[in-house]
């Protein structure tokens, strides 16, 4: 056998961690000559299960073993790592949840023996109904010490801020370790500063952060500066994975006393990493391409999306986890030979195997041949399973059905449309029917909702139709990005080319439709705008926060490939907001998805009631307001 | 002319204000004659839409107008008057609410004569993304001060927390009032006393409160409280009416200086209210039946509810709000007899008139003949519009295509289910079809979700069938509930005996399979349990935060009655348990509803992350753990 370093005996260490096996004696003895007594540090990058104490108990529980075998100084898990996050309002139902915690952890401490551990975990408070967001040190089998979180913020959408409670501890050193939880240590209340005070040997930050959090530390360089402030190394500890719709990004990340990077974990993997935060040794493993795309001082909107790494990593991990922790096994998903459904198709094979995931084509009176042969091939392509199932019988019968009934219904109002959306939509809905349908019939199946973006900001998608399903993949990615995503996609995945090109090269459109003036059917961007003047609205409305008016002037990436008049120009930003302020309900009722881009529609990032469709974005000015108000006269 | 007193002239004046015309002179002339220069205020109980500054704004001008011209010496609006409540993250992407909110508040200053108003409002503050959460004093056609709320609470469901910034002002006295906002004056800052500090004649409070909100403030009493602790009138002026799923119950109080009551406004309406505080003159409207239900300190579940006016006003009122504030005029629902859909149809009756509701029977081949008779019986009692349409063609169609497809999923996935729900559910589905087609095929129509709350618990509710639609009017209430509310309805309503008692008297069931063992279709109470034990659970866990080892060791109201033992009470816990933990997704994207009692499955007062699903309700102890976690003994 050749001789291995640390870090190649760790990587080895680590894949039996994450399977059922156990560790093999030669590893740890191998890793024990290396690191017992010398400094050595373990990062427990766990991804856990939201509630699911005995799932997670086992993962720390093996850990902590582990780290003790081989005779590591401390081995540090994430904020919250004991029970998952979000917890919601849980703690209000299942109290048990709080009391069974504190049993879990008395005996998870059991495995600490020399190792000291360093858990968050929720603590009880007196108050049964509220807990601290706490590190627990673990060591000798015993619970040593409970560290609290002393600031808790303000601005959490899972609701978790109404049960923590805040504690100023003195007890935030144990072993020269600075400790501290999560985003406190960026509060105004300089928290770090008082654990300085103290004399620390190091400082630990369990915390728990997504890619949108990750990337405003990162872009203030917060913990590299906190090291070379301090002179002291800064050990920072991230969950990995996906509750729902949040994603913890990973990388976390240890840096010496000069504040150099001196070790980081993957993206989006658990990973068991051993770093010498004193002695300076680590490694430092690649983040995903564009991880940093973020950090630029001045972000400008391009149509080269340089994060297609990091997208596809996090859309996969967010539906393997959905499905994993929900104890779902197989994807159904309609195949239009459009954009969307190709892309989702991709991602679902990647989370869930080929082997889980079935396509079906259901073609309408409209849809034309070549789809119906795109859809097939890409099925083929990824070896998932396909089938043809046409729904113009069921239309037809729907249709029919509906227009006696309509008859009726005139009869009491007289207010029917001329061109209603009616058969566009008996379309959407006889296909969810059918995904719905297999989803029923079948053992653990879930139905795709193959909504994005871009569609969802402008309303286009059918209630109990496309945007109905268990999961929506890539309901945080807008239009061109997926184009651009299918083009990484063929390039970069093992397997090339898997998306025919025609999919790519095609313009989107719902097939639900004619267009009276071309008689094909009508493309997207007729009903809408070119999308990649839609998709920097929303990157400049989410990311600016630009209002009407500021978006009026600013000059557009698309207008200055194209030449558009104001009055255009105006015309779609209108058709945007009027969309927009009719899609609240829509989102209210969006199926789940991960959250992968800094900001989104998701109810957790972004909330808008939807009675306040008529807000005047334009703003008025006064003479109008004076119009509205009338003039002082009499009551 | 008859003499008629100040609250017979501010009644009558009342009307004029919520109508388009404006109020008489003489009305005018003779409340001047009565108030002017005598210390009377008025109290201006409003019903907003959440950010429309144009429509708040004229409403509030025509108050103030009125308050001047009669020569009150104030008016005062409630907390958040010109901006509506909830915002959500409005102000984050429409910045031109915050800019406009100063305009619209200059301009309206312009009314205020000699009379002071007090409103409400939303404040940018230095940083244009965040406000103070603010009262402008207007007086002398200026805006004259401007007091902030001192304490934002960190409970807050619609985000707004996460947008408001406390200031400390000195200025929260004018004119000798106490000027407070909202619930700081609960917090343990003590708001009230440092106000009080500062020698005011009497105290005002601008708030926003729903009615689980008032629950808490009028059991502690505290309104009445603080006014006699201080010797001071206390004035209390409260938002009414629904935005979304929050609804604010009005009921604003004023208080002598000995903490009598002395006014108070009614129950969910707009109301103009005169009182003199230091005077003690003041008309107490009264409150619904039952409004002080929940304020009883023993607190007991019962199925003898006594709220039922109460609801009933307030369910006529989340679906008045919702359709008029968002533009809709019409409903359709499916009236399958049952008592969902018929105590539905009555809400939306009365909410929107009878002109603006259809109901369409839509019989499968399991619907029974009373069922339709009992629909076409409510119908045509109501005098709202009535179709039939069956659905049997179209199941019939479905069921055939998806045959086929099924054959050929089967293929590859050999896990097709012996007694699927797929018959059951396209049944479920082919009705929403037909309602969302006359929703898409009419205009300004909304289609009906006539899910309850006891059904919700239980995810006895069909994806895109009949939990979908734009509006679920009745999802806050337990079937239990409803059946009381059925009766209630047949004895106070103007129309007796609207329902057909056949509907009250036979036993719920949704008639989408038949029970082998009886050949006739399936009951809901023999798929899940006695509604009276489930709704008593759905209470317990509510209001009494009680676990499952709780539950199971307390006597239910229904074991009193029946002879059950704890193996069954054990098999129905545990019915109850596992289908909750798979309802969340469904939770997740059920239509938007209004809360109206005090605790809610709507994602405003209970989240659960659909991921937690596997929380072990029960507990675990010491020994199970072990067994779980292994012995120490190597990694």
């Amino acid at each position: 056998m050749l001789m291995k370093d640390l870090f190649e005996l760790t990587e080895i260490a680590d894949e039996y961690l994450k399977s059922d096996k156990t560790v093999e004696i030669s590893i740890i003895n191998s890793i024990k000559d290396i690191v017992f007594n010398n400094g050595y540090f373990g990062i427990a990058q766990i991804n856990t299960i939201a509630g699911d104490l005995e799932y997670n108990s086992k993962k720390i529980a093996k850990y902590i073993r582990f780290a003790s075998a081989v005779g590591l100084e401390a081995v540090v898990f994430p904020e919250f790592a004991l029970n998952g996050f979000p917890i919601g309002d849980v703690v209000k139902r299942h109290g048990v949840l709080l009391s069974d915690t504190k049993k879990w952890l008395k005996e998870i401490a059991e495995f600490a023996g020399n190792t000291v551990a360093l858990v968050g975990f929720m603590e009880q408070s007196g108050d049964s109904s509220k807990y601290y967001n706490s590190v627990a040190v673990l060591r000798y089998g015993q619970v040593q010490r409970i560290i609290r979180k002393q600031v808790i913020s303000n601005t959490s959408r899972y609701n978790d801020n109404k049960y923590q409670v805040a504690d100023i501890s003195d007890d935030d050193l144990y072993c020269g370790y600075g400790i501290t939880i999560g985003d406190e240590i960026f509060s105004d209340k300089q928290i770090l500063q008082l654990v300085y005070n103290k004399r620390p040997k190091l400082f630990i930050n369990c915390a728990l952060n997504t890619y949108a959090d990750s990337r405003k530390i990162l872009r203030a360089n917060c913990y590299s500066y906190f090291a070379s402030k301090y002179k002291k190394p800064f050990i920072y500890v991230n969950q990995t994975g996906a509750n729902d719709n949040i994603l913890f990004d990973g990388t976390s990340r240890v840096y010496d006393a000069s504040g150099n990077l001196i070790a980081r974990a993957k993206y989006c993997e658990e990973q068991f990493l051993i770093v010498n935060p004193t002695g300076g040794e680590g490694k430092i493993y690649p983040l995903p391409d564009g991880y940093d795309i973020g950090l630029r001082d001045n972000e400008e909107f391009s149509l080269y999306y340089g994060d297609l790494e990091r997208i596809y990593k996090s859309l996969v991990t967010g539906v393997k986890d959905y499905f994993s922790k929900c104890g779902f096994k197989r994807a159904v998903l309609g195949l239009s030979g459009g954009l969307d459904s190709t892309v989702c198709a991709v991602i679902l094979a990647d989370a869930l195997g080929k082997e889980n995931v079935f396509g079906v084509s259901m073609p309408s009176h409209i849809t034309s041949k070549e789809s119906k042969t795109d859809a097939e091939q890409l099925a083929n392509n990824l070896g998932i399973g396909f089938a043809e199932a046409p729904i113009w019988e069921m239309v037809e019968t729907t249709a029919l059905s509906l227009n006696g009934l309509f008859t009726n219904v005139e009869k009491k109002w007289n207010v029917r449309y001329k061109n209603p959306y009616t058969p566009d939509n008996i379309q959407a809905r006889s296909r969810a029917m059918f995904l719905w349908g297999i989803s029923n019939e079948f053992e653990s199946c879930v139905p795709i909702a193959t909504s994005d973006k871009s569609e969802a900001y402008m309303g286009y998608a059918t209630i109990n139709g496309d945007m109905s399903g268990g999961f929506a993949p890539i309901a945080d990615i807008t239009k061109t990005k997926l184009f651009a995503l299918a083009k990484w996609i063929n390039k970069n995945r093992p397997q090339k080319d898997v998306i025919p090109q025609s999919v790519i090269d095609k313009r989107p459109g719902a097939e639900l439709a004619i267009d009276p003036k071309t008689g094909k059917p009508l493309k997207a961007e007729d009903a809408l705008m070119p999308y990649e003047f839609l998709d920097e609205i929303i990157w400049r409305i989410e990311n600016k926060h630009q209002c009407y008016n500021e978006l009026l002037n600013t000059v557009f990436v698309y207008e200055k490939r194209n030449n558009i008049s104001k009055v255009q120009k105006q015309e779609w930003l209108d058709k945007f907001y009027r969309r927009m302020s009719t899609a609240f309900y829509k989102w209210s009722i969006m199926p789940p998805f991960v959250m992968v881009e800094p900001h989104s529609i998701n109810s957790c990032d972004y909330t808008q009631p939807i009675t306040t469709s008529h807000i005047n974005y334009k703003g008025a000015d006064v003479k109008y307001i004076n119009s509205c108000l009338g003039s002082n006269s009499g009551a």
